[in-house]
Parts: C-alpha cells; sequence; structure tokens
C-alpha cells in the first residue's frame, strides 16, 4: 500500500506551539501543515484570550454550508455554530477555558483541500478538563485554510 | 457565500436503498453520488450479512494509514479497525445488529476526494439500538471509492 503515501503529504505536527513538524510525502505538503498549523494555532489564541468570536473568524468558513457534527448534534451555519458554542462556553455560568490541541496531523489530499485530526483538551478554572478527538476537513479559500467541515468528539 | 457552491457538489441521499438523491452543484456530482452511496450500501448489506470482513473491504482503504476516530480513541491501520469492530461486535456476547445509514451527504471535494457525513444506527435483537453521526474522507483508488478517515460519535 506503500505507493499510495503519493497521495498524501501527512504532516504531524507534535503539539501545537508548533515546535516540531514532521512532514512525510511529496509536493507542497510542508507549507500546507505550517499554513494550516498556524490557523489552528491563531484559534488556540482566539479561544485562550476569550475570544469566541476570533475563534471562530479565524479557522471557519463563513458559510451557510459549515457543517458541525459532535455527538449526535449536527449543526449547519456558521452562525449556529458560533450560537453553539457560545451556548455552551460563554453564556450562564459557563467558562471557555483553556484550550490545546495536540497530536495533530495535517494531510493533503488535493491542492486545495486537506484534513487535519487530532486531540483537543479544555482545562477549566477549577481544573477539571474536557478532551476528546477532531477531524477536520479544509479548504484553501481566497481568505485562507478555512474548516468546511468539523467533528468533534468526546472521550467516553 | 453562495458563489462558494462551486466548490462543492452536495448530494443527500435521504435514505440508504437509495430511493432519493437530491444534488447541487455542478460536474460530476451526482455521478459520485451514486458511486459513494452504492459502497456505503454494500458495506450496509455486508453488515447486515453478518459479514464483517466484507464490510470492512467493502468500504474501508486497506492501508496501515487508515484512520478511525471515535469518543477518545485513535485507531490506525486496517487490521486493527476490523479488530475493534470484531471486538465490539461478533466477539464473546456481542452482536452486529442491523445497521441502517441516513441522511448521507455526500460532498464532491475534488477530482477523486469526497466526504460523506451522515447518522447510523444499529437495532439489536432485543430491541436497542446504538445510533450516532459519522464523517467519512474517501478517495477514489483503483478499487473504488474507499473510506480514508472515519470519524464516529454516539448519540450523547
Amino acid at each position: 500500500m506503500n505507493t499510495r503515501l503519493r497521495f498524501m503529504n501527512l504532516c504531524a505536527l507534535l503539539v501545537l506551539g508548533l515546535s516540531t513538524v514532521a512532514c512525510r510525502g511529496l509536493g507542497d505538503g510542508m507549507d500546507t501543515g505550517d499554513e494550516i498549523g498556524a490557523v489552528l494555532q491563531a484559534q488556540a489564541d482566539a479561544w485562550n484570550s476569550g475570544d469566541i468570536d476570533g475563534f471562530m473568524a479565524e479557522g471557519y468558513w463563513n458559510s451557510e454550508e459549515l457543517t458541525f457534527l459532535s455527538g449526535g448534534s449536527w449543526t449547519r451555519g456558521y452562525d449556529p455554530v458560533l450560537e453553539r458554542y457560545r451556548g455552551r462556553y460563554v453564556e450562564g455560568d459557563n467558562e471557555m477555558g483553556s484550550l490545546e490541541f495536540t497530536d495533530i496531523e495535517i494531510i493533503q489530499m488535493g491542492g486545495d483541500v486537506a484534513l487535519a485530526r487530532g486531540h483537543w483538551e479544555l482545562t477549566f478554572s477549577a481544573g477539571t478538563t474536557s478532551a476528546g478527538l477532531f477531524t477536520l476537513v479544509l479548504r484553501r479559500l481566497p481568505e485562507g485554510w478555512r474548516v468546511v467541515h468539523d467533528h468533534t468528539s468526546l472521550d467516553s
């Protein structure tokens, strides 16, 4: 099956903070890994500054076609996804906590399409955590790489 | 954002059994929707015949690079994914039950890359069910469209 690796440029960004980047494959995968890694870092930075609007704007496709799946919940559209985040992490007694992405792998699927997957973890002020895995499908748009589909799950 | 729809051929296969196929967009999205719908149908047929090997072979990339994420569990490689299914649905007192995919949307992301998402539901002999959402990233390979990455989550 090794011949099929030509289809994939697999870049493993071991920890956001991007101190280590490992890439396999051909082509411009390294650039794509760097670019998408920077998008995810910008999202984490916005989140950790309490900026939920920035977290959305830095990473997500601003479209009614954006999709976000989590557990059994299917959310469609940029504004509904933003409202879902607000309802869970901003409004009422909720808090955003501190977000970290780790074990990130970025795979270029074509010139303007990529897959990113990894672990996410939120640490809240009481020391509790919430964590799981994510799959992101991204497109290279005029404004940069943006997530067009997000599937997030929670450790069970 | 409507101009970006040119990037996508969104085909909603409302229920597997494929009685209704709705497509938006340009290009060969209809063919891709039909082809990937047939792959998912073949997977469901194999599952519902108790054929876990066929379920794997009909749908998944036979590669050490295949990835399957679920909850907080990350499985890499065709054989480990097969063993995960066996451990959960075949071995011991487990049963495969009856599998149905619904609300399937297939989006062509490029000539040989597609995204499929939808609901899955298993119904067991006692009448209990297990259900959730799936995201599949597929590639058109010499053997046909195959899932190269699967993220599945459970209703919570």
